[in-house]
């Protein structure tokens, strides 16, 4: 079953257009173990995520991508098809990220983002946060991450709060 | 002021070694705008991380780089100084992490981490969790980013839980 995407193209969404119970899944990208091994030297060089022999007889039983590649692949994806390319503002932070699943090389990740809150700014009524649940999946929709972002999004209707 | 390390090396610090109150401070890595730039064209393509000439006219009045930059950054302070090189199973996850400041290409960051809690499990006696604080700091000690990050530590003593 495919699932709609937004009435409006990206660089023509704003706050409006994140309606909370929404849901839309985008996909997808898939992470080769060169890629796996290359960001884990630079930033997370723990063996799990480096050394696929050593990391054979760790507790994974094999090569894992650091949980920050995965949410780096997250981003991408995120940024390619949910988030406004006009409208976005900042972005205050994450909460309850979950790395609930061990991602592997030769893993093909999609999202699926619901909008669960969209609350327009009383100080500042040019402005809304969205709040979504982002989770990511893999080739089996199986959930390997999951996490709440906040989004500041400037107004299509700059007037009316 | 110069803050203590740990009294133990990192590989051989276990979940014991992790006491709550306990604060430690580690770094530096410096981005520069060529990394900045090259990071967000991959995982997060917005003007703002990715064009110095329009940002230069954006909400941040210049480039800054990626949260998920800034988060990979944190990590790689994270894995070299803080998190044990033989005790570390896993990491469930991450709660509220706060983007609070923008990270300009030059900047230089730091991190200093809190022991927040270290509870050793009931149902599996040879290992615990810690919950730290991990607050990321510029050149000028300014919180750019802040995190509670969730880790899975093997114990010293497998018997005495």
């Amino acid at each position: 079953m495919k699932v709609p995407d937004f009435a409006v193209p990206i660089d023509q969404r704003y706050f409006e257009d994140y309606v909370p119970g929404s849901v839309y899944e985008y996909g997808s990208i898939t992470l080769s173990e060169q890629e796996v091994i290359e960001f884990a030297r630079r930033f997370d060089p723990q063996f799990i995520h480096t050394d696929p022999r050593a990391a054979a007889s760790g507790p994974f039983g094999g090569l894992i991508a650091s949980g920050w590649h995965t949410a780096a692949v997250m981003m991408r994806l995120f940024v390619d098809h949910y988030l406004s390319h006009v409208a976005s503002m900042a972005s205050p932070g994450i909460d309850e990220l979950r790395w609930s699943r061990p991602v592997r090389p030769g893993d093909t990740l999609s999202i699926r983002a619901s909008v669960m809150e969209a609350n327009r700014s009383r100080s500042k009524p040019d402005r809304g946060m969205v709040r979504s649940l982002i989770e990511v999946r893999n080739q089996d929709r199986e959930i390997v991450m999951s996490l709440q972002a906040m989004n500041i999004l400037r107004c299509r209707d700059l007037q009316g709060a």
